[in-house]
């Protein structure tokens, strides 16, 4: 009958609704960014008796996809408020800032890695590595959001590294999973997962700048050819038929991030790049007050889940905790170091914001973790990552999240000069 | 890892979206409404290479949730256009048209398939007739709001006896679930389920009169005294947290929503009541902007899913064929003539769109008949309903509802002398 299923869903959405609310007013008077508030929530589910009152476990495939359909439309509305040629303006740097970022922490984690477990350890020292490189933009565009500070250059450059820190790191991934399940490096992999990005990317580019510009023009034609007959009733008799504001935007959205999971890049990143085509004109294409909404309902599951998924228990091992602690501090150091360095053109207080929003590592982490988790070695078969060292990086993945909001508030104020506190969405 | 399911799922929205969108341009150019073109890419999909090529099946749990939380928002926004006081003063003829059309369809289907099927199949009867009487109110809602009618007494008259026809057709489901399992009728139980009905609606009603209007005065109140500082800074600082209007809108819709759940009335009942406690200040509390989004993102799941239960393969015998269209004929006749019976004092016009617009089973008639399947015979051991007799329910829920929209379009035309055609929801 499924409607005990149905039941036991709209519960779980319910409690979790109201404890975001909650989250977000005690966020509010501690004057912390209310995304924390969110991944608290989730800790605080998954640590306690809630975790079993709601079932959370009892539906995976649901929670699942809210999760991503909340990140997807984040990235939609961070594009939204990206135009190509903004990005294009701090493309060297953004250049810069990914690349350092992202073989400054490989290096370090994966040398770091070969001493503490030692050399016979090679494939779990580069999946470290590889766990350490990707950012999870997902975060700081949250907290620069939440403070409207999307126009600086400062978000710029950090939103356009890390969508080529993203790519960067897939590749990155598909190498040590090559190594690891051949043996060896596998160059026509690395170079397809390369060249396919680069052509990704591009042809979004084209989309963006050619077939949607003309798409929406083709509708104001059809419009104002309308009003000139002076005919607004309640009729749609000759009116012929246009594709609203609302579906060409899910359309392209989707479109854009289901060839980006084809592709073994992140959904996101097609997400992000869909919502930056239709930035260029968004006053012609009113989907922003359409996809604004559906953002704000979906996108506290991601937060949520992100917190679901840290297990506190898994931290009573003292030697977890040790080996959490140095990788969670090389990851902060190395993120923050390489994305400075990156960006010192742009002065020292430029340069430590872009470093602090790219420390993050959220849900891209826990993948890389993940994989090495379920890849058997192929010496000895087992995973490639054992548990322990999985919860070590689920820690740094959770730690660099966290840290990285009041970071960036301070950073920014520290540049700006300002006094003024981080406005929830919600509040008008 | 899980990426190949996000990448899949996707991949299915992406399809689903652009198969309306298709299907609307079509339905516009036909001039039938636009839901019609819904369901049928639903039974496109269900009976051709697209079902295995979109691997429907491989995660029945995410688009059961899509679909309810469809229907849901959907009911919200039908709510949302349906205050109390309008609903009050249709209120006495509503019961009669529910009553009518619940006790009609109900008592001639029990005794057709008594005839049919013979004196031992008491209980395949007694479904049949349960599964005749709940009228499924999302069809009708969305023709008569792409019809932008929500405003006549008509719609409000069909919407109100909704509401009570489905808290009668649960007690009905009720009484005859119990008389299956027990094998006599539980009184207790049908007092149980008719007294939480009623207590449930009068809650709601004292909340929606008495303290959703507080609290939206609350943070009016509020809102005039910062003005008066004059201070609109970007500070949030001395500003206290009022809950936003798409929280509480979210809240009040999944509470009740749950809460109907869990008295075992249909979860679109609490919501379309949320809908209406919302409904008397939303000018006050804008999250009708907020909701409406949402609501075109996800009401198409439902319909396609409607749809997509649909196999067309399975009326090839030539018996199924004829019980379907029997029970269909007798469903439409029986449901038209009680409704219309109720509604005798409005005038037979009025009396039609309101026969009419009552028609529709959709997914309750479904509902029944997949309790009926799963539920064992205390005598035979077998389930309740056999495959055939199932598939005709399916047929009758399918056929009521796809001829509603043309009729109720036809009535209200009739009626109204209206020459406007259905504007479809995207089109401005």
């Amino acid at each position: 009958m499924g409607e005990d299923f149905i039941q036991t869903v709209l519960f779980q959405l319910f409690v979790i609704i109201v404890m975001v609310e909650v989250a977000r007013m005690v966020c509010n008077k501690a004057k912390i960014p209310t995304v924390i508030g969110e991944i608290l929530v989730g800790i605080i589910i998954a640590n306690t008796i809630l975790f079993d009152f709601l079932s959370i476990e009892s539906h995976p495939d649901v929670f699942h996809v809210l999760k991503e359909l909340g990140v997807i439309f984040l990235l939609f509305t961070v594009g939204l408020e990206t135009p190509f040629s903004s990005i294009r303006k701090v493309g060297k740097t953004a250049i810069f800032v990914a690349v350092f970022g992202v073989i400054i922490p490989f290096i370090v984690g994966y040398i770091f890695m070969m001493f503490a477990l030692g050399p016979e350890k090679q494939l779990e020292a580069l999946f470290v590595g590889a766990a350490m490189v990707a950012t999870s933009v997902g975060i700081t565009a949250r907290v620069i959001k939440d403070m409207d500070l999307m126009q600086t250059v400062e978000s710029r450059v950090i939103i356009g590294a890390a969508v080529i820190d993203d790519i960067l790191g897939m590749i990155v991934l598909a190498v040590v999973v090559g190594i690891a399940s051949g043996g060896s490096l596998d160059i026509i992999q690395v170079a397809a997962v390369s060249i396919q990005a680069v052509i990704f990317v591009l042809a979004i580019i084209f989309i963006g700048s050619l077939v949607l510009p003309k798409m929406v023009k083709n509708r104001e034609d059809k419009r104002n050819r309308e009003d000139k007959k002076g005919r607004v009733v309640c009729t749609a008799d000759r009116r012929r038929y246009t594709i609203g504001p609302l579906p060409l935007a899910l359309i392209v959205c989707f479109a854009l991030s289901s060839i980006s999971a084809f592709l073994d890049l992140a959904a996101i990143i097609g997400a992000f790049l869909a919502g930056m085509a239709f930035a260029e004109f968004k006053d012609k294409w009113p989907c922003e007050e359409k996809i604004e909404p559906i953002a704000e309902f979906l996108t506290p599951f991601f937060f949520v889940f992100v917190g679901i998924e840290v297990s506190l228990a898994a931290f009573g091992e003292m030697s977890v905790l040790v080996l959490a602690g140095m990788i969670t501090l090389l990851a902060v150091i190395t993120k923050f170091g390489g994305c400075g360095l990156g960006a010192k053109n742009l002065g020292s207080k430029s340069a430590a914001i872009i470093g602090v929003g790219m420390v993050p590592r959220g849900e891209v982490g826990l993948i890389v973790a993940s994989i090495g988790l379920t890849m058997k070695d192929p010496v000895t078969g087992l995973g490639i990552i054992e548990p322990g060292l999985y919860n070590a990086i689920v820690f740094m993945s959770l730690v660099t999240t966290l840290i990285a909001p009041p970071l960036l508030t301070y950073t920014f104020r520290r540049k700006l000069g300002m006094k003024c506190e981080l406005v929830p969405p919600n509040v008008e």
